[in-house]
């Protein structure tokens, strides 16, 4: 039976190298925006002020700070109010979109997102804050950007290994959203799209970072990962890289880079369709094999215990990581083999150890 | 270089067999709707009746005529303004919908759409109207149905012959998607996995009619070819028989089983990643096959004569479809070239004989 509920964001994507700031002014212009807000970090003001060339900036912005901490929020929130702005246009990663989401969730004054890197929160209507070092999230439509510009050249100054590892997130939020909470066709058939995208750009990018065609499969991967991973929500796979992360602090991208095989190999065998989809993306003959031999062409991370995991975590890991899984995670989850799971991943094993198969052969 | 611009519409979609009773009456307190008007013809009003059975309907307005008819939307939009209503609720096929269009687009009355057909006006912001025998449509925002209920029992009462007649309609429009004037990456994918999902339906379908598991797959698929349809607009294939309809007067749903074939060998050499595409989703060699083979399971109409049409009327009907196919079909279009096609889709050629090399053979 095919039972499922899926809410589509309306959103307009322009999507073209070399094309930000023409693309800009003509959405500024159909949008009827007078007064705009420009958003970009001051390392980022630069790549803004050519983006915006072709429009008259009311306002510039570059107080962007890490997580959104509420005061810096509030200073943007009331700058924009003053100045009368009737359109906010953020340059940047995940903080300078943040900051606009901000802005646009108490004001109600428009988004127009310009994306430098593959963070993905553009094409969302999640918005976060943080206040005494406490993160809030939450979803409001209005924080959701009217339009995106993607534009791939603003991205050639990201380098590889960023590249490389903010594109094996977009990967993790496209396998994960196969399995999570709210996953359903739609965002399935939008997911391996991503990973098709992913999986040819990433490789490109490492061998020539200057060539746009690499760039421009990643950026138009990542934002279909966004999309679908927002839509289906945290997997098992984010569920436990949230406690590396969060409870040991590992590395966020290393974290996420070398679980990933290990969360897929544990899955697949228990959800046929989701693998097929996956295999057919990776044009592997198995989606394990396709994700293998992309981190191998990478040279992706490959063992939690080179990023300070140790042995000795394992069990709180597991405590914590367990009752997060959600309950429909294609292969019911057991204090052991999610143990087992995290054994491989601590030491770098081969992830086909995880399958129940051979665990089941293991226990006998 | 990928460039494209790209509307996701954002619209709700509640999917579930035997469930649409209690997800209208879940989405009905969701919008906080008072007044509500159900739309259904005649024929359709006990499936309504039994829709609606958890709701308080204010108003029932049972006056469906194809086409929409001006007169006929002028008394739905008075019945709706006189009654106070503020949301229309539409169970029916491509006429009822569009009459609760109609409504919505002079009013701004919000519509939660429950289709009964494969028709998929429910996922797009197009409205048609006619006066005095001449059909206008347009786009409009408004009209876009805010939440679609797809409940497969409600298409139980389909016949077979016009479940698949419908279903390959909707499969025309997921191939057409691949190269019509709008076509991107993204329509793609979602045209994909519509392709996947009516040729596991429609089989389904024509084994056993009262099986809920083929009419599921068959309204998913009709769903995202209708979303991608929409997005990509109208390619070779309905440009072609928009003019053997409309001109020729040949029955619109034959006529697109019959031509379909013929277009994808036409273009499908020179649109090498969306023959790849294709075939995957039928899980064919190549996307002829996989169209040929799903045709022969469903003993799909063969030949244009079948229905009418005659060699004379060849010359005018590539008179007048030449010029309105877009200028990014993948295979440049000739006078001989459309004929060649013409020609072999008239009396059920083999269509690999309207492939650039089989016409260029022919020619030598």
């Amino acid at each position: 039976m095919l039972t499922f509920e899926h809410t589509t964001l309306g959103q307009r994507v322009l999507f073209g190298s070399g094309k930000a700031a023409e693309n800009l002014a003509a959405e500024t212009a159909r949008l009827g925006a007078r007064r705009v807000m420009v958003i970009a970090s001051d390392l980022e003001a630069e790549m803004a002020r050519t983006v915006a060339a072709d429009i008259d900036v009311a306002l510039w912005h570059h107080e962007v700070v890490m997580h959104v901490p509420l005061e810096v929020a509030d200073r943007a929130r009331a700058a924009a109010t003053e100045a009368g702005i009737d359109l906010v246009v953020c340059v940047g990663g995940g903080s300078t979109t943040g900051l606009a989401k901000a802005v646009a969730m108490t004001t109600g004054i428009p988004i127009v997102a310009v994306p430098t890197t593959y963070a993905g929160s553009e094409a969302t209507n999640v918005w976060g804050l943080t206040e005494a070092a406490r993160k809030t999230t939450g979803i409001d439509d209005k924080v959701l950007p009217v339009t995106v510009i993607y534009d791939a050249q603003l991205t050639l100054s990201l380098p590889v290994d960023m590249s490389v590892a903010s594109g094996l997130n977009g990967m993790a939020h496209c396998v994960d959203s196969l399995w999570g909470p709210r996953a359903d066709p739609i965002n399935a058939a939008l997911a391996a799209e991503g990973i098709r995208a992913l999986a040819a750009g990433l490789p490109a990018i490492a061998t020539d970072p200057s060539e746009l065609g690499g760039r421009e499969q990643a950026l138009y991967g990542a934002y279909l990962a966004a999309v679908s991973f927002a839509s289906a929500g945290s997997g098992m796979h984010h569920k436990i890289c949230h406690v590396l992360g969060g409870t040991f602090n590992l590395p966020h991208a290393q974290t996420h880079a070398t679980v990933l095989p290990y969360v897929l190999a544990f899955n697949a065998p228990h959800a046929p369709q989701a693998e097929a989809r996956m295999a057919a993306a990776f044009g592997a003959p198995t989606a394990l094999e396709g994700l293998q031999a992309l981190r191998a062409t990478l040279d992706a991370p490959k063992a939690l215990a080179d990023y300070g995991f140790t042995a000795g975590g394992i069990p709180e890991a597991v405590q914590v990581a367990l009752p997060a899984i959600p309950a429909n995670n294609p292969r019911p989850v057991t204090e052991a083999n999610v143990t087992a799971l995290l054994e491989a991943a601590l030491t770098g094993a081969d992830p086909a150890t995880v399958s129940d198969e051979a665990l089941e052969g293991a226990a006998r």
